[in-house]
């Protein structure tokens, strides 16, 4: 256990919740029953009113934080902001960190079995939304004595399940919490994951979403994925302050094996990738991303949505994040001003581009801090 | 005819150079033969000091201007730049065009047959850089009695092969005109290019490059490298306002067919492109970009190479291109005036991204007159 920092929530350990209620889907399509797999820190207490809901954005899972073995040489993803004394403080809140319907990592989705058929569903996993993740989590808050989070956060894609929160049940979330997010995707952002998508499903071992029946997973599609989104998590600066051209074995090669060090980074990292996520899931996860656009319904009027929420809020943004810019935060901000509502937003300086979110910057981490440490919750 | 605009060199033919003696590549390979393929517009005249070498960037070739039949629908790809009265005015200049060597329509390259095999070369195909470029074309130079330049000039990586022939051949360049260029790739540059060549040499149809022998065509692996390349030559803003979040069927099908208007753009590019391209010519024309870094020699010290130079530059830039940003052009600026030599420089407001170059704007084109229109040559 001497490994593990003081100021962690330490050893944790998943558990399951099945649900056998049917959830009807965004797609009109229904999940008869699912198991949803979590995480929390921290002790809900006795007048439940200090919940916070951690939302996971597309590569990462219900492990949020602390260690799953005195060994583990990493964290859970947002360590750096969620344990006793930190932003998100484990001796003052009840944290609830799921993984996604059609994730990878327990929860059901596309690698689980169908009961229907006794095989995968691959491609037979319907297409899940920010809404739908939005309506399992309100059944997990209902298992757990949850009528009302505290705070609801994420980064990333979980910010606009934090975001979908406040408007699809304006009652249960006093505070919404959203880092780096947006409020749409751009036509660019789509751009980047219709070539995602495109490399995995071109890959001959996709076998149209079953190659579990095959024993086979589209390794290569996968791997190109990954590269191409970490490029687009990354900043220009810091791709060029970590790497710049360097080369791997200090001189040319005139061949086609990884040369500059940028490249050879790309590769182990979709190499790593590919052993630890599930083709499907990343296409699944990507649509979500497309889907979301809570003011389509308002005909693109952001702040008419927002006349509805009750939540306060607060906005992070990081200078250097081009996936999801500071100017996309503050379309957000902007709407929520329009509609009267109490929000608090800060542009973070960063040479860490979307990743931001996830690196130590005590500037971000204190701000976070002093606006959960104003939460009142019971003693 | 009559559909030929006036302003335009009119109906071309390439033609086709062969060379026999052989050519030392900077791997230190050789090449013992080769074709080049280009195009000429105007008339070199007496003095033959009017000549000007248009050089061409990844996906382009020797067809820069005019058309090649009287039904084309498109002229060459610098056709908005070049003809009488144009920024390169035919009326004045004799403009030379060439392929380059490795390229895939019609100068010798990997699809080319290998006359010490009789097969493709394929993977046989050295890699070339931007100084062997150089290299042929002052060959190519020779043999049309072209003894120096009025200008060298290109846009992207034709901008490259104008700057490395005013440091190689500094007595030959009287101008070099570089447009949205840069002075080398960073890593995020580099990057890209390794996830578009990742994705064709893991095609399973590549073959280890020997895919000719085989009767097919990586094509999966190029669709999704060229809807790469797409992206970052367009601005996000540009395709926010050419396909917002627009969808092909005005809603949510909740499946993976191209269902946003940018993916089915996208995927249409990138047929197109591998209908029109080769692999192995992708994969070398990445390789001459990632390569192409004339002060690595001097420690990164452009000015100290800008020294050696003798001709005037004009260079210029679009304030929505994030491939080569303006901040790029500044770069090869700031060592020129280091340098003490005569460079004009100038950004031009546009939404096109790094395509900019290749897009009708009044200003850029009346600039880029102007400076050329300034360029002595004989009666």
């Amino acid at each position: 256990m001497s490994k593990i920092p003081e100021n962690s929530v330490g050893l944790v350990e998943p558990k399951t919740q099945h649900f056998d209620e049917a959830l009807l889907l965004s797609s009109g399509k229904i999940i008869e029953q699912y198991d949803i797999v979590y995480e929390t820190y921290g002790s809900l207490n006795a007048a439940a009113d200090n919940a916070v809901l951690v939302c996971h954005a597309l590569s990462a899972d219900h492990h949020a934080a602390g260690y799953h073995h005195a060994d583990d040489l990493k964290a859970g993803w947002w360590d750096l902001c969620i344990g006793p004394s930190k932003a998100i403080d484990t001796n003052r809140f009840f944290v609830v960190s799921p993984s996604n319907l059609g994730h990878c990592s327990g929860s059901t989705g596309p690698r689980s079995i169908n009961p229907k058929t006794n095989k995968a569903y691959g491609p037979d996993f319907p297409i899940v939304t920010v809404s739908d993740w939005v309506n399992y989590q309100h059944r997990l808050a209902e298992t757990l004595g949850i009528t009302q989070w505290a705070a609801v956060t994420g980064g990333s894609l979980g910010g606009m399940q934090a975001m979908q929160w406040a408007i699809q049940f304006p009652e249960m979330v006093r505070n919404a919490v959203i880092i780096a997010s947006a409020p749409k995707l751009s036509a660019q952002n789509i751009a980047f994951n219709a070539v995602a998508r495109q490399a995995i499903m071109s890959d001959p071992e996709f076998h149209e979403g079953r190659y579990y029946e095959h024993q086979v997973v589209p390794a290569s599609g996968l791997k190109v994925a990954r590269m191409l989104g970490h490029i687009t998590y990354l900043s220009d600066d810091a791709m060029g302050d970590k790497f710049g051209r360097e080369l791997k074995n200090k001189q040319l090669n005139y061949d086609y094996e990884a040369e500059f060090q940028v490249e050879s980074y790309l590769r182990y990292q979709g190499e790593a990738f590919v052993s630890r996520f599930d083709a499907n899931t990343y296409l699944l996860m990507t649509k979500a991303l497309d889907y979301f656009d809570p003011a389509e319904q308002q005909g693109g009027d952001l702040s008419a949505v927002f006349k509805q929420v009750q939540a306060k809020f607060f906005l992070a943004s990081f200078t250097t994040d081009w996936r999801f810019s500071p100017k996309r935060s503050r379309e957000i901000v902007r709407a929520l001003t329009d509609a009267g509502r109490d929000v608090s937003y800060l542009e973070f300086e960063s040479n860490h581009g979307h990743d931001a979110f996830l690196v130590k910057n005590n500037e971000y981490t204190d701000a976070f801090a002093a606006y959960m440490n104003n939460i009142e919750v019971s003693a």
